[in-house]
């Protein structure tokens, strides 16, 4: 129980200092800033966090647990390629818009130099990301491709061998790029809202890579 | 000649201070630093900007200078839609992974808050870019729906309505995604380049907009 605590309370101040930092940009906000907006003393604030770059990685380092647990966790039990991928840009887009995680997610993109120890922790869970979207993009065009070879040999008919035009990795990053990109346009009074924009996305992409 | 000078000197302080911000951070760069790095006194700093937000601004303001024209004004006297899509594909990528621009571009992305006044300058030119999109890529989906109406009209076919599956503002804001998140995984060595990326995006929004 006392861990849990803990636990919220850490997660209560990541949430918090991440909205200060979006709203006044990450090197104009003091740790007395963050310390006053919690309402809590600045000795109270050390005693989580010893400084403003373990904030910041911390808000980075769960944004990727949350991005591991929401969308990678639950596509990895599907089985079919294709419906996993729906999956992913159905469930990456649905922690983008979450008006819970925003804040914290949009950190992701903060470009303050990071220590070389804590920024290189936080890349390689972002390049595990990609790798897992490339695989991903991959085995989708080549289920496809597959099954137009076996439709055209039940036919008895020749088929050109359809070559890749869009490489899994330029898919991926093209993905990552359509879906990290959101922070910057949406309006939650627009008219863009996740129930439109996730089938027009998934056209796009399922269109686009099979192009 | 005494005002090319200026407007290159200007240019020039521009390009080092994109550069320290990147390096550094914004808000971690002084206008010492910025000086410093252009061998000049900070009393020669100020007699051309007065304020790091205003080098800021004028980054930014840069950064759509260039994609004005380079972009958007050579893309104009393009008559038919599909050519002026695909030139503007190419020559965005162009300007975003142009060594000289590259580090202004990328300033447009530093969430910096501006003061109102300039952040709202920017933001118009911003949106003027996005709306040129949103219309092109409207006139790109109908005229190739139009000529799939007379093809079918001439074969005395009928034809299921094609209903627009991505609407051309999502399909603006992904390509902006896709392209302005570029330089989030650019590496000049790595095997991603100009020559092999711009076909493959291109390929993707074409195949994406008609899937």
């Amino acid at each position: 129980m006392a861990r849990e605590t803990v636990v919220d309370s850490r997660q209560e101040i990541l949430r918090i200092a991440a909205r200060l930092f979006q709203q006044r940009g990450y090197d104009a906000t003091s740790m007395n800033d963050v310390a006053a907006a919690l309402k809590l003393s600045k000795g109270g604030l050390y005693h989580h966090f010893q400084s403003k770059d373990e904030i910041l990685f911390e808000i980075m380092n769960h944004a990727m647990e949350i991005t591991q647990e929401r969308v990678l966790n639950p596509v990895r039990g599907i089985a079919d390629p294709e419906e996993r991928l729906r999956a992913l840009i159905r469930l990456h887009i649905e922690v983008v818009l979450s008006p819970r995680d925003r804040e914290i997610t949009v950190m992701l993109h903060e470009n303050h130099p990071l220590p070389p120890a804590l920024r290189k922790r936080i890349n390689s869970r972002k390049k595990d990301y990609i790798h897992f979207l490339e695989s991903l993009m991959g085995e989708v065009q080549d289920k496809v491709q597959k099954a137009a070879h076996q439709e055209a040999h039940r036919k008895l008919q020749p088929l050109h061998h359809a070559r890749r035009k869009v490489s899994p990795r330029a898919a991926a990053f093209a993905l990552l790029g359509m879906i990290n990109w959101i922070y910057q346009w949406y309006k939650p009074e627009g008219e863009l809202q996740a129930q439109n924009l996730i089938p027009q996305f998934t056209d796009l992409i399922f269109g686009g890579i099979f192009a």
